[in-house]
């Protein structure tokens, strides 16, 4: 970083909040298990609203760009500055702006961690269900940027769900308020959800209302085992005619079960080839229904060691070749076992093991292939992969991201999923609100 | 109409499609009811989503404007013909594409109506739980035009969290889609819910993906009555604390109580001067907390009775003096005593008895003016009134508008409730989609 820009971007937000741009850990987010990375041409940490607002009018002055950042745990490099700019951190703004438990709601800045507002909320008996998978790291503001999901979104639905109001600094400098306190809103277009998801090439998210709810009385989890992808999808039609809506329905694949199923509480049967969890939150009566659906065999661990464990899968399946490509395509429900079957047949043709986890109840797949991330090859591979596996996923009507975004790592594959007078809307709205492209250039390009 | 323009339409949507411009139903929606009407130059009832978007090409090649129409039930103007232009109907666009009840999900022609939704997914063991006042009527791309809300939107969210996908006719005349059977998706940005609530200025919504769920297992209502709006809030507030989530949690004010009360199933107690409506949807003993917190003479009405003579208050209503303005703000929860307060207050100041009642968990009050529709005066006076509410609703940190949209009648307005910055970014999200400001001019400026 030059001196003067290092000197100019002080004067705004003081000289603790300007890091040497050298840090790395700037440099890139979860995609560095990919090997992509860049270099910011500056690194800011604003303590208000107000100074990120001077700094993206600073960068509008300077045509510089702006690289928003949460918690830097997104997997498709959309906090990676991958042609330098101004990395703006949020995580000097984590405070708590207000918390009424009794109106189930709280307002906080952006960099507040996922945790934290959970912890918050089930301290005062209240639940924030969103629990995407890197909670004590990912910020709200992130969360918002991304949509983020997680087992519990299927019956608690995505971020978006949860938020009434954003503060996001706009473009050209603006701080922009949408929605607030209120629960309900139609007076203007929905730009709060038009924000959540954009991935910061819209604006920079500085606040956050967010609507919260009462705990559920219970967490009951309850896990099946079968031979193969197409028994457990069998079990997930069940799950879903139970009359029950079960707080999430996730699974594992065989491959994925000898990867991780040493760590399932109370141990996984040898030789099983699919697990499927399901949770009960509501009565003892809807576990019994989902133990039903799920057939002979139903196991119930204890809900606290199962989601640590289940936490835990994605890094065990990365130390197995010493890294992955996870992908988060998601499909109709229908097409869920084919989804499964078919990630495996693209990792062979692509000479890489494969294998899968995910939020079965929502279609949603964590295909991963296996690799080794100092082997170009195998990194090529990859990629090659998991261009094929989004033909699938956009073949099955789904789409190529469920969860993740398109970053850097799918820019370009949105064409393939979008009808052309879909994608042009897209990038009218873009030119629209960021008309100089300086809101995180290079990410979520149709 | 013009003999060519009929004749040129005929062409797109055939004879049966060409209805006489002179046909008043289509001349305005309810906002009829403070005398709004307009004069369409033409009226199509398309066929199919190909004849919508070759209509919008040829109104773009005409310079005509497009008037986009559900049931006529919006309360705002929003399918009114102020400046003339083409209605487009979609009534004749009603058919089911495709309905997998194992899979919890719908795609429909935008015309089929609210009830028949509602019906299909009953029958099927299902539940679409939006339920706006006019589901007889109402269809749903008019739904998706105004993210229509309702009771049950307490605990189930507004039409929004219940789309998957949207297919529509953009200002240009291309068919896009967004979204569609997958239940996750965040590859794009957010347009499925940019459309919802645009009421038609940004295209013309001609099919839609609905999520559905399991039907609840029961439906108890649960009562209280109070001697006034600040007894009644605090009990609201009971309910809150109470640990359940009910499915919906109404009021009615005291004047609304004198004029419909008398429909209340088993009575309503003399002189009360609050009515609090809460439903358990989970179980008995769900109901049973419910009924603690409302207190000591609670009453459990019949479900089916209870919900009927709810729907009929509006119309019970205007029948008092021969019409009313209801309007639809919403206000942070715990600013609701005061707002329900300050509405019969600025009636007062006005000359016009008021009342309200609404969707008391979300803060949403039908705040109502009653008139006499040919006095000129009192709609005058109503008008004022309004104003003077959604300054008091802006001042409480809430919105204009929880349900209605803007539509003609509230143009204007959103300036008083959104930041500058965040008002230029809905002009520039309009001037984007629609350059030429042919999709529904003149409606939800703000």
């Amino acid at each position: 970083m030059s001196a003067t820009l290092q000197t100019d971007l002080a004067r705004i937000v003081g000289a603790d909040g300007v890091l040497d741009a050298g840090t790395t850990a700037y440099g890139h987010d979860t995609a560095i298990v990919v090997g992509l990375r860049g270099r910011p041409d500056a690194v800011v940490l604003p303590g208000s609203a107000e100074e990120v607002a001077a700094v993206v009018r600073f960068c509008a002055a300077h045509d510089l760009a702006i690289v928003p950042r949460g918690g830097g745990t997104g997997y498709s490099g959309g906090a990676t500055p991958v042609d330098g700019g101004v990395v703006c951190g949020l995580e000097r703004m984590a405070a708590v702006r207000s918390f009424d438990p009794e109106l189930w709601r709280i307002n906080v800045d952006a960099g507040i961690t996922t945790h934290t507002v959970q912890r918050l909320a089930r301290e005062n008996g209240l639940s924030f269900p969103v629990d995407p998978g890197a909670a004590e790291e990912s910020q709200i503001g992130g969360n918002v940027a991304t949509n983020a999901g997680g087992p519990h979104c299927f019956k608690y639905g995505v971020t978006r769900q949860w938020l009434l109001g954003l503060e996001v600094v706009l473009a050209d400098g603006e701080l922009a308020r949408f929605g607030g306190p209120a629960r309900k809103d139609v007076a203007g277009y929905d730009l709060t959800g038009l924000m959540c998801g954009s991935e910061g090439t819209l604006g920079v998210v500085t606040g956050v209302w967010l609507r919260l709810m009462p705990a559920p009385k219970v967490a009951i989890p309850v896990c099946g085992f079968y031979a193969d992808a197409r028994e457990g999808c069998e079990a997930i039609g069940a799950l879903m005619a139970s009359g029950v809506v079960p707080s999430a329905i996730e699974y594992l694949d065989g491959r994925t079960l000898e990867l991780a199923g040493g760590g399932f509480p109370g141990g996984a049967p040898p030789g099983a080839g699919f697990l499927v969890v399901a949770e009960a939150d509501g009565s003892e009566e809807e576990a019994d229904e989902l133990a039903e659906a799920l057939g002979a065999g139903a196991v119930r661990p204890d809900a606290r060691a199962l989601w640590r464990w289940r936490d835990g899968v994605s890094v065990v399946a990365s130390t197995a070749h010493g890294g992955k490509l996870s992908e988060d395509v998601a499909v109709p429900l229908e097409h869920l076992a084919a989804a499964i079957e078919q990630t495996l047949e693209i990792g062979a043709r692509h000479g890489l093991p494969a294998c899968s986890w995910g939020h079965a109840g929502d279609g949603n797949l964590h295909s991963t292939f296996l690799l080794d991330p100092r082997d170009a090859k195998s990194l090529d591979a990859a990629q090659a992969a998991a261009a094929e596996l989004f033909d699938m996923a956009v073949g099955f009507g789904g789409t190529i991201s469920g969860e993740h975004g398109l970053g850097v790592l799918k820019n370009g594959f949105l064409s393939k999923q979008w009808t052309p007078g879909a994608v042009a809307a897209h990038r009218a709205v873009k030119q629209a609100l960021d008309p100089a492209g300086r809101m995180n250039p290079g990410k979520k390009l149709p």
